[in-house]
């Protein structure tokens, strides 16, 4: 039999770190988590992470060959191999490549979890067989990926694909990044979460969600309630579909993409926020570009998707040369 | 000495047409001009305009090599070879290489004005050497050209780069495409006519603008009076500024480039539009964007650069290949 190529993906997230042994199909051979524990140094989640794997790997039944290590992270920078001060992560300036050289010779290659969805999008999910798509991922913010060509768009500083700060309104709502308005701040968890509260200020009939704090609130209560038919949470779901719709469209006259792809906690609302995202972002397309454009939900397995996005960064690379 | 080898690059507008014979470096042989008729059909246009360059070549004092034939168009589809329904040519479809064929047998390729004018800023103008920015034109509207890691993006049908038609105010004012609030009708010539118009309705104090009509008025008028101190005719060059800087902010999170090169009449207002633009730029990027983007003037001479960017697009392909 031939021995096997992996290439280990890893996911860097606020609370855990994921990470796998991946084939070029996207068949899982070791599945691992450790809690990152932001608030010590990025080289002890390494250390940790790399001890668990050599753990777990031992109950292999067969070699292989470790291709290369792939990394989604938060505000991870393609060209640096480095992760410029993630939010939630109390890092700063990590210079990912010579950790990781203390422990592993194989290529690396790091972007942040956006950029891995689209990737893993692109090799295992809904984009099979695209060249131009978008993935938006919508969870406690809005991350997007941008294909074209068959190729990731990094920019000029690695930093492409921040349709999350693009501005919806100038006056509106503050950002954790300082900005007002940004797309992210509407079409997020957090996002329809603060709908729900401005729906319940400007209207006066009852509400289940009236008992309910804002801490309290999460993005499935709201899912769940207009799926009952709860007055406010449809009104909701209806808001968020505007907004977002209106700046796919933005994104569309960008780059002309086949799909736009929704993955991530907001994305399993479904045809909830599919149907009416697709009506308000055909309302808004210049019209070349109607009727064209799919608007689909990711294909990934959940648990998984960030780990086949991130195993997937090195797959290319090495299926590219 | 060498044989030369030329590019023949060909720019469609409304009025005429212009032609010339086109080096590697940008050097022009030989330009022409005819009028485009736009109310007869395209292979009349072809057919004028191939005859008048057999005229023209009789001058010409050496042989050369025609390398290809270069075509910027509106409504021009780089992958299907055709100008589809272009605004102000009554021309429906139009399969160009089937009447190209009739002439030359030399290669073709054919786009649209603004991804014609981004290849000559990258290979004659304000771009050499950059491998991410955007050209955008201010014109009769507002077309965009995008450059993602060395490439134009065509995006899946061809017509990717229509960020003059992205919102800048949902309720805003009526585009020519149809739709409400589209940056282009803010930020080009029309636009800021427009603009004044609405400054002289909101305010009541005198402008010379009051006794000129707005068929009469036009953007030159408006860039002279700034220069004088209007106080009309700056706050319309703020507005622009304001409006067109939110969305090349939006611009820069889609594909993070280097540079973005503003082009075409309005751009010749020159820092009276690029100081306020980049300032309102600034002041909407995501903050991993900010000081990184420049915002630069066309460098390439108004009158051939249309010609160029045509020409450019066959340069391209060969030099890529």
């Amino acid at each position: 039999m031939d021995r096997k190529q992996l290439v280990l993906g890893i996911d860097i997230g606020g609370t855990n770190t994921k990470f796998g042994l991946i084939d070029k199909e996207g068949n899982d051979y070791l599945m691992g988590s450790i809690p990152t524990n932001a608030d010590q140094p990025a080289v002890n989640l390494f250390f940790r992470l790399f001890e668990e794997y050599d753990r777990l790997k031992k109950d292999l039944k067969f070699d292989f060959d470790l291709m290369g290590i792939g990394i989604g992270a938060p505000n991870a920078n393609y060209y640096k191999k480095t992760i410029e001060n993630p939010p939630n992560l109390n890092w700063g300036y990590v210079e990912v490549e010579t950790i990781i050289r203390k422990f592993f010779p194989q290529p690396i290659a790091l972007t942040n979890d956006a950029n891995a969805a689209a990737l893993g999008e692109m090799y295992y999910g809904a984009a099979k067989g695209m060249k131009d798509f978008i993935v938006i991922t919508l969870g406690t913010g809005l991350g997007s990926g941008i294909v074209v060509n068959g190729n990731l768009v990094y920019g000029h500083d690695g930093f492409a694909g921040e349709i999350g700060h693009t501005v919806y309104d100038p006056e509106g709502r503050l950002c954790g990044c300082g900005k007002k308005g940004c797309l992210e701040t509407y079409a997020s968890a957090p996002g329809i979460k603060r709908t729900v509260l401005e729906l319940l200020a400007k209207n006066n009939y009852p509400s289940r969600f009236r008992e309910i704090s804002f801490e309290e609130l999460d993005a499935k209560m709201i899912t769940d309630a207009a799926l009952e038919g709860d007055k406010i949470a449809l009104e909701a779901f209806d808001f968020t579909a505007k907004v977002l719709g209106t700046k796919l469209a933005d994104a569309v006259a960008h780059t002309s993409p086949e799909a736009i792809i929704l993955f991530g906690g907001l994305a399993n609302a479904g045809d909830l926020l599919l149907v009416p995202t697709k009506r308000y972002m055909e309302e808004h397309l210049f019209h070349v570009f109607r009727n064209k454009v799919k608007l689909l939900k990711s294909e990934l397995n959940e648990g998984k998707s960030a780990v086949l996005g991130a195993a997937a960064l090195i797959w290319n690379e090495i299926l590219k040369n």
